[in-house]
């Protein structure tokens, strides 16, 4: 195995695919990745066994500068083969492979000799057939992530509950998340309608990754799904993800359908507002911040307290105030988390009684996002 | 005591003290910062016994909105302080105390109360007579800091080399630190003479500190020095550093006043080649990388090696080479740390023998600016 290539090229297919690599994997071979390199292409891989990465650079891209000698495929060290090529002086990198797995980068005047491993012992990659696959528009897909995985548990005590929940049915896509605490749920009409119906549980750690992946000069993302694997092909590289097992339960039962209060706010008034208040529930041991509202008096106050530290009162400034009067105490962190999925919007906050979840929505479209917290009881 | 200030000035001034301030110290009072509101000014105080800093916010600047209603002090909780005032909604703040050292901070709506400490305990800083001082061009100082600092030891064992020695008589200023390794000395001529010398060590710390509060538009900084403090001031603010106690060795003995082997580099170029080698010799146990120059092929190459991963080898590219021959092994870090103190600049590097210090010093000026190095013996 013999090939040339550009240096920033090269760096950005690393870039790729070491954030599939952990270094704290129990399968030695899976900390370093893997070259493939063809008569035209060379592909690179790299998985932690719950996601893998591959991306293919092209010799038909004249940026890419790739000249391949002779074919092959080796396993590199990742992370220190990746500083390796980045310190290089050149513009182009060669690399070749000699006996017993040794590989020499050469650059300039530098030449680094390093030991690889046996290709024919790195994993086969999950076979996903991609000819039913569902297209997305990169920006909402990153929105959907975004929106949902905030609300997705972090404890592995119910394995299910940390993953986000994607029902496609005709041309609907529903993405859900809960902790049990507070529920995110997104809603979105596809352009187009799908074969058959989807129903799967992504965990929400590979949808970050994948978020990340996705730059701005994406446009689409494309979604192939079989029984334990969801694929996703943004541009020349593929993403696959395995799928969480059981039955995830039912959410749509969870969110009311009535309410008594209803406020509007400015969401990124109300966001500092919030952050202000979590400064003093931060120093006490329950994270918990009031809000009352006095419906005639056109108030809404809230107030954080720790009796180590100190208090904080604050007067909101909603620009409507429905229904009864109501104290109410919450996690200001997953109010947060909320208004920030929001971006700088109006919302309508929606309040049935102190210890039943209120809701979260845009004042328009409404349908379309909905975020559900839960209160704390505090008396 | 009650006053209102801007709030942008107000947060400009508490990050100036809050570098002093320590959450790991043993005085519970240190955690805090000191306000003392005088009649036209407002003074914060931080402290970790080591470093104090006090600054000033005048009432004659009309940017800092400072009207002062009742003179008075207290100590607040430096870190949680800090955080409210950053987070207040308005342009302006209020903070007024009253009875058990209660301080109310309002802006806008919001209103927080936190618990204060009676300013009357707090140490009382050092007193320093600043009759006598010396100027020193703001650029120029913080050029010297970063050079010497690099070399200073991070060893407790022996307190002394944790500092930089500074040697001031007549026109001359003298920095100098080693760490016993590897020895950095920068030489400069003051524009005015100095009436009596100066013989004092400063901790590293100390002056890495001073240097982040020292910024562009900052033109000189002034220094007075007593038995066991220093005070440096810039602009309103004063920062005052404990000396380190004993007697510093005397280095001047250390630098070779001969050498036998003479090169000459780009110093990046020069760097980007050391950065290369030792990202093979960091995978090894002794973080060593061995040079060998032979003169007459007008060859020098560096070599580094790991024999887990792997080994490196690049031909140097020196613009002048003369002497003997000579094989030679340091640790690349310390070769990093004095190369990037010299910035972009041609440097020559003299060698004696494989087992004496080798010295690093930019070919112009070369007096002003002398970095030293002991090898590793490797055989």
């Amino acid at each position: 195995m013999k090939f040339s290539i550009s240096k920033q090229a090269f760096i950005d297919g690393l870039n790729l695919v070491t954030r599939a690599i952990s270094t704290k994997t129990t399968i030695p071979i899976l900390t370093g990745l893997k070259l493939d390199v063809l008569q035209n292409k060379v592909i690179l891989t790299g998985s932690d066994a719950d996601i893998s990465i591959e991306t293919t650079i092209k010799a038909d891209d004249p940026d890419n500068m790739l000249a391949v000698e002779s074919e092959g495929a080796i396993v590199l060290p990742a992370r220190f083969f990746s500083d390796i090529v980045k310190k290089l002086p050149e513009k182009t990198l060669t690399i070749q492979t000699s006996e017993n797995f040794q590989t020499e980068i050469t650059s300039g005047q530098s030449s680094f000799t390093i030991n690889g491993l046996d290709a024919n012992n790195y994993p086969h990659l999950p076979e996903v057939q991609t000819n039913t696959s569902i297209n997305l528009a990169a920006d909402l897909f990153k929105q959907i992530i975004s929106q949902t995985v905030i609300a997705v548990s972090n404890q592995e005590s119910r394995p299910i509950l940390t993953g986000v929940h994607f029902v496609i049915s005709g041309n609907n896509l529903l993405a859900v998340a809960t902790d049990s605490h507070r529920l995110s749920q997104r809603n979105v009409t596809l352009p187009d309608a799908v074969a058959s119906d989807y129903d799967f549980v992504i965990p929400g750690k590979s949808l970050s990754e994948l978020s990340k992946m996705i730059d701005d000069d994406q446009e689409s993302v494309s979604l192939s799904v079989t029984q334990n694997q969801a694929l996703f092909v943004v541009g020349d590289t593929l993403f696959y993800s395995r799928l969480l097992e059981g039955k995830y339960p039912d959410t749509s039962r969870l969110i009311p359908q009535e309410h008594d209060i209803e406020l509007t706010f400015d969401s990124s008034d109300l966001l500092a507002s919030i952050e202000r208040a979590s400064l003093l529930s931060h120093e006490s041991r329950n994270n918990v911040i009031k809000l009352t509202i006095k419906s005639a008096e056109k108030k809404a106050t809230i107030f954080g307290n720790s009796p180590d530290v100190g208090n904080v009162e604050e007067d909101l400034a909603p620009s409507k105030i429905e229904g009864n009067d109501l104290e109410i105490s919450f996690n200001p962190d997953y109010m947060k988390d909320a208004l920030r999925s929001f971006g700088q919007t109006t919302i309508k906050v929606d309040f049935t009684t102190a210890l039943r979840p209120f809701t979260l929505m845009p004042t328009e479209n409404s349908d379309s996002f909905i975020q559900l917290i839960t209160p704390i009881r505090t008396f």
